[in-house]
């Protein structure tokens, strides 16, 4: 009976992706409420409705659940550089650029407590440190990204060609992102969007 | 008798400061073994030889013990500055520049262990940010510091006077803080002093 196997097939995927969606909802929520020390596998399961060994099940360790947290629950930084590709050419340099700051900054500050959390524990870091490198992935992407965009726009003439690409991009991405975590220390005096416009305008000046 | 009230006067006080610093020893060993998480003020007391009451005299709590970490431990940023400031109007200013960005560097990756530490633990977090209040300090200050020092230099005429010199101090300063915390994740490619120099340059191009 194809329908009643394909039916039942359907519902078991279903399920399996319900918990794991749980699962990460859950431990986006405990790392909110208790920090990364605090976001037990324990508590994330309990919260998510299900055994340690079902989470478990699902992810390999705390590494890649928090991975799968920043890349399938935060604002990722992906769709803003995609929007930034797309207006290479088009619009005012400068404003683009500031727009993809403050997004830069957003993304920052949402990611800032998982970043922070595997920073600080030696042994998590250590287990993330492995997975990107097995991934080829790492925070260090988006620089290289930014910086093609900035050097189409140089050859299109509309970015001072003598400009270095590569550093300009570890300027504005690294200036975001400080500025995300200072953010968290202190009360900063400047307006996120007047900021990121600051930002965009002398970096590319001429 | 002066001299034998002040000996043991002097005597004390010599034990006193002697324990205040095994505590600031032991809990940056502990955060360099385990992490904030895993520095408990049991395991300093412990490894300090004195008790955790002892260790609550001299400290407040694990936000003033490990401020006085950062502040008495860390290679500060403070000679740094201090350099730069003292370098104005002398040799070459995207030299001078590069060798502050490179020092920035260290600190920032040294002070990473606390600050993402802190940063990870809500309730540290929230005490570390009232203290930081009421002292009137912060990490963003030596941005204000840099972006002085940038001042000095357009009304000496060897940087552009037109260049916005708060956004440049956030660029530098967030390039080595973002590349500080990047290389805890990946093995970055660039050397740092050419990294630190290709930065300087880029600020400063008129």
């Amino acid at each position: 009976m194809p329908w009643g196997t394909e039916s039942v097939s359907t519902r078991s995927y279903h399920e399996r992706m319900g918990t794991r969606d749980r699962i990460i909802d859950a431990a986006e929520q405990a790392i909110h409420e208790f920090g990364i020390a605090g976001a037990t596998t324990r508590r994330i399961a309990r919260q998510a409705g299900c055994s340690e060994a079902l989470l478990y099940k699902h992810f390999a360790g705390k590494e890649s659940l928090f991975l799968a947290v920043l890349l399938e629950r935060l604002p990722a930084l992906r769709p803003a550089l995609t929007r930034l590709q797309a207006s290479v050419g088009q619009g005012d340099v400068a404003a683009n650029l500031a727009e993809f700051a403050a997004a830069a900054l957003e993304f920052y500050s949402k990611a800032a407590a998982i970043a922070s959390g595997v920073l600080a524990d030696p042994s998590l870091l250590a287990g993330f440190r492995t997975m990107l490198a097995d991934r080829n992935a790492g925070p260090h992407l988006p620089i290289l990204a930014l910086a093609e965009i900035l050097r189409a726009e140089q050859q299109g003439g509309r970015i001072d060609a003598g400009m270095d690409a590569g550093a300009a991009a570890s300027m504005l991405m690294g200036a975001c992102f400080h500025r995300a975590n200072l953010a968290y220390y202190v009360d900063l005096p400047e307006e996120d969007a007047a900021w990121a416009a600051g930002i965009a305008t002398t970096l590319i000046r001429r």
